[in-house]
């Protein structure tokens, strides 16, 4: 069965994140002054190949760990669909 | 009221991801056969100080429109937390 597995990459909160600052002064130019604060990261989707969710899961997991996010700067978060 | 605006902002489905496709094929370098299409996009969460959900939703929609998707190449989807 095939799963659509999102995985959502983001920056660290401790980090700064000088996209979603540029972002930020960008709306704020635009005239949306009631936004305090942008942060940018990626989102993922697969298409995965698997027995049933959990397996799906594991495998969105480990493809995460192993290039999507570098965990030195980023947190990721994997959901199934 | 300060409101967790998340945009997700996706290429269309009709259009080739290229970025997508190289992940895919490094997937697959590292063992990951089961994977059998990838999708990268944008993920941002803005904070925005909005009377209610509804408001802080359409400043989100507006923000989107105007900066962060590209309406020939992409789709967004915003969701308040």
């Amino acid at each position: 069965m095939i799963f659509t597995v999102q995985i959502k990459v983001m920056p660290l909160k401790d980090l700064l994140d000088p996209q979603g600052k540029a972002v930020m002064g960008g709306l704020q130019n635009l005239g949306l002054n009631n936004v305090s604060d942008v942060r940018i990261g990626k989102h993922i989707d697969l298409q995965i190949e698997a027995a049933d969710k959990e397996a799906a899961k594991s495998a969105g997991e480990e493809a995460a760990k192993k290039l999507l996010a570098n965990p030195v700067m980023e947190v990721f978060e994997v959901t199934i669909l």
